[in-house]
């Protein structure tokens, strides 16, 4: 491609709505164009690098078994009637009406369609089991559309759905999607980590992130230092501190600690470490019949933040997680939020494991300005239940058994998910067994953003200057920058006999044929990112040499050239 | 492929509710799947058809220049306010409101995105020209979808938009757009026409449709047969007869007609042909001021048809054409239809150049149940104009000069169009030219209808057994279709090691290892389409051969196993 019959449209300056700098970069190196909130043009590098992206994920998805079909973008509303989520799903499925008055969504993701599908077309079980993909646009009304294509509103998704008569066979696709996803990542080039995460009610193992590895990313990912562990921190679980409990060593004592309302407030009066105190937070449990909901008190270790997943996975706790009004603890405890605790309560107290540790701690009073010191549990607090209830934290033993924790910050790009009967059961798509007998279908669903893929690759590769592309999907493999080509007869041939060897050989070339100064060339072609540039200019080609920059290592080089092509293993 | 791994979705019985044979032939080869009215998923078989369509599209418009980019589907409704389309857009405009009550369309076509786009992006003439194109999914909101994919509401298209400083730019890329468009129906393998379609208010040749020729094509296409000429029947422009008009040689005489109100009914009455006939239709012409529109009738002679389109575009004729009610015929001819003629009239007439050539010729005597015979033009209708007013009919001369019209029926499956600045005017786009000053852009677009070509080629290319694709679109290139393979060790090893060979070479091909009677694979595969289907049997293997079946021509040959890799130049 010359630049000068392309639309190049890179900018010089930041713009200043994008906040992260995949959004930057994406606007400045001219791969996108907002068009609407959460809405985006792709332009023609942009949609280079998108559709690589695409190819990988449908080969690997080819390659493990999986069919690819084409579904609508409209869907009626009947089915998502049928499967219940018209009613569950919030104001980000899109409604509309057709000309007909008939109502329709956009879809956010094909459940429905392809469970409806299945149903219609599968009726043995010899036809299973079946994965079936699609690689779609796909539209969520977010209400804060935000970070450019990292969370747009339209944007490109690969979702696969798998069909099963048993579980075990649900668990051999699962593992053969696992296996795809990790190939789909190491061929985009990126550093990725598979995350155990949380798959709402089925339990077990049934659920992965894959998450890019990137400063800038919106979830806190923890690893084992010592294993492949790695766990969304909602997930992981903390384990108990290891050895018995203390033995108390205090008497409960009741201190004054007047305006140390917070945790860092009480331990900074009392010159005592945060992990020494606890914090109680008051929520509700479920409500039986017409009575008001209990009040349950929730106790982690002052440093310990609760787990707010964890905790209203709990028995008797309502769900979603709902914390008592001030009216509400003041009710229960006859004290306010900053100075509540475990001891002389009337409540269930729940305690996270390392809260539970503890001996002689120090806790809210139940009286407004005053602390215990000393408090230990059965002693001072005789009726408690321990649960795991709080986020791990850098250092906590790996729940695997192997090593500790260690906090690194993600970017979900992939999700793989044993979904059970939930649709199948829903839209009645089942399968006559070898028996004869009508058998419920069990399903897998395995999503990957492929629009979000692009931004997060850049979040993980990037520098001052720009993009630094993984070789795989880099929109052009290199870039040939001539110095001065307008005043120099021989910079002009070489270039374009090097384009033209470079075209012949089917290596994706960009050629900067423009009259631009060599500086505004070079920062275009490094913010773009192509991981080589080879720059023609007079000096060298006494030598018959050109000089090849690279744009990951920053390295650059003379070579001859008709070395050029050996560089491509050509 | 192994079909027992695969959504083969084939149907024996011929749904009721699909009316063109194409819809059937997806439907029953398990191509697509209805989901709701004028919505459809495509099955893995017609997904592969349709990925083929768009890969030889994209490569011709990249070969021909022009650049990829995609849009988004969902488009701001301020964008269609600004070009005027919010209003001019009837229901086919799908509009929603996002969670905020955002007003947006569901994009049916992409002038606005695309030209607003430029407008930000392109500012110098030296950038242009500039031609863009995508392939996307666009949603229309049919009345009536029918016909499957031919004509739904959801479907694939490719869109290219260029971008001119001068109308010799605009030909010239529109020259060019015309080529790859040959090539890329030529490539598709289909039987097709580029032919002069009307371009609305442009005038000369600056819109070209491209139809698949099929019998159930919608539309009705003038050819010459003897020269490339090809038009829309709406525009094939209708010569005056060559030569003088016959002198006069009767008396202008009435006769009474009664009940004879039709051509064909004064024809059999007279025992006259109807091409000695005329036929007079009365329309509103554009009305003055307050005053009402004025009363003018068209004469065409009576075998033949009035062409609305080239009747509307005459100076001082209502657009949208509209005809005289029953009240304005008596009104301003004294008779209702069926009696009235050019003869004493007190209105505009217009003859269409047959109609004007004839002489003694028959029309209404403007009194009911009588006409007149022997009427001349000039003697009889003193004040009268003359115009092509009417349908090219078969057999007329071409207006190309050379050969004369075959009339035959197509599909249209493209659309060039030179635009002109419509667009470009409305939402200010322009750039700088050489000269410093402030020039609006000319604009081309052209589509193709990728889906749209599917459903085409299967109305041109099929059989009573199903499907026969051309070559290029086959969704699989050869089928291995074993005899009884669960019973014989030697025809499984056989059709075996064919797959994994054809495979190994890149050949698609599908591997029918279902337990099946011979007679339901053969019938899958025809109705599928694939051109070549190897059947090993028992019987033949003795001799080391297989049957090979060409689909297209139906012809049954033994070939060596060893000779197979050859029918693939492999």
């Amino acid at each position: 491609m010359r630049t000068s019959q392309y639309l190049l449209s890179t900018l010089k300056e930041t713009p200043a709505h994008a906040e992260v700098v995949s959004h930057q970069l994406m606007l400045r190196a001219g791969l996108i164009r907002h068009l609407a909130s959460g809405l985006y043009t792709w332009l023609p590098t942009g949609l280079k690098v998108l559709k690589k992206v695409e190819n990988i994920v449908r080969e690997e998805m080819e390659r493990a078994g999986s069919i690819e079909v084409l579904m609508p973008m409209v869907q009626p509303s009947d089915l998502w009637e049928e499967s219940g989520r018209w009613d569950d799903y919030g104001p980000e499925l899109l409604r509309l009406n057709d000309r007909h008055q008939r109502p329709f969504v956009l879809g956010p993701t094909h459940e429905e369609v392809i469970t409806k599908l299945v149903s219609n077309e599968v009726s043995s079980y010899k036809q299973l089991p079946m994965n079936l993909f699609q690689i779609q646009t796909k539209f969520r009304d977010e209400i804060r559309p935000r970070f450019g294509v990292m969370r747009g509103r339209e944007f490109l998704m690969k979702d696969a759905y798998s069909f099963h008569s048993t579980d075990e066979c649900l668990k051999q696709t699962y593992q053969v999607m696992f296996d795809a996803y990790c190939r789909i990542f190491e061929r985009l080039g990126l550093d990725f980590r598979p995350v155990i995460a949380d798959n709402g009610s089925i339990g077990g193992e049934g659920s992965h992130e894959f998450h890019v590895l990137a400063d800038s990313g919106e979830d806190d990912i923890a690893f084992s230092d010592a294993s492949d562990y790695a766990a969304n921190i909602e997930k992981a679980e903390a384990l108990a501190p290891s050895g018995e409990r203390a033995t108390p060593t205090q008497e409960l004592n009741k201190v004054a600690t007047p305006d140390a309302k917070t945790i860092e407030s009480v331990a900074n009066f009392l010159k005592i470490e945060a992990n020494t105190t606890v914090k109680t937070l008051l929520v509700l449990g479920e409500a039986k019949d017409d009575e008001a909901a209990p009040i349950i008190a929730l106790v982690v270790r002052g440093d310990h933040e609760l787990n707010e997943l964890k905790a209203e996975k709990l028995e008797g706790i309502a769900s979603p997680l709902t914390f008592a009004t001030d009216e509400q603890l003041v009710a229960a405890t006859g004290a306010n939020a900053g100075s509540i605790g475990p001891v002389n309560l009337n409540i269930r107290v729940i305690a996270d494991r390392s809260a539970a540790h503890l001996a002689d701690f120090v806790c809210g009073a139940n009286e407004d300005g005053f602390h215990f010191i000393g408090a230990n549990w059965e002693r001072d607090v005789t009726t408690y239940e321990v649960a795991d209830l709080r986020n791990v934290v850098a250092g906590d033993p790996s729940p695997c058994g192997q090593g500790n924790i260690v906090i690194k910050r993600g970017i979900e790009v992939g999700h793989i998910f044993q979904l059970g009967q939930k649709y199948a059961q829903a839209m009645n798509c089942g399968v006559l067994t070898e028996s004869g007998k009508n058998q419920t279908l069990t399903m897998g669903c395995y999503g990957i953003g492929v629009s979000r893929i692009v931004a997060a690759a850049i979040e993980q590769n990037h520098d001052k200057y720009g993009i630094k592309w993984p070789e795989a999907i880099a929109p052009y493999q290199v870039a040939i920058v001539p110095m001065n080509m307008h005043k120099s007869a021989r910079v002009q041939e070489t270039a374009q006999n090097l384009y033209a060897q470079l075209q012949q050989a089917g290596i994706e070339v960009i050629f900067d044929d423009r009259k631009e100064r060599p500086g505004v060339m070079f920062a275009d072609h490094e913010l773009m990112g192509t991981p080589k540039l080879l720059v023609v200019g007079e000096r060298n080609l006494d030598n018959q040499q050109i000089e090849l920059k690279d744009r990951i290592t920053g390295e650059k080089s003379l070579i001859a050239i008709d070395s050029v092509m050996a560089l491509f293993n050509k």
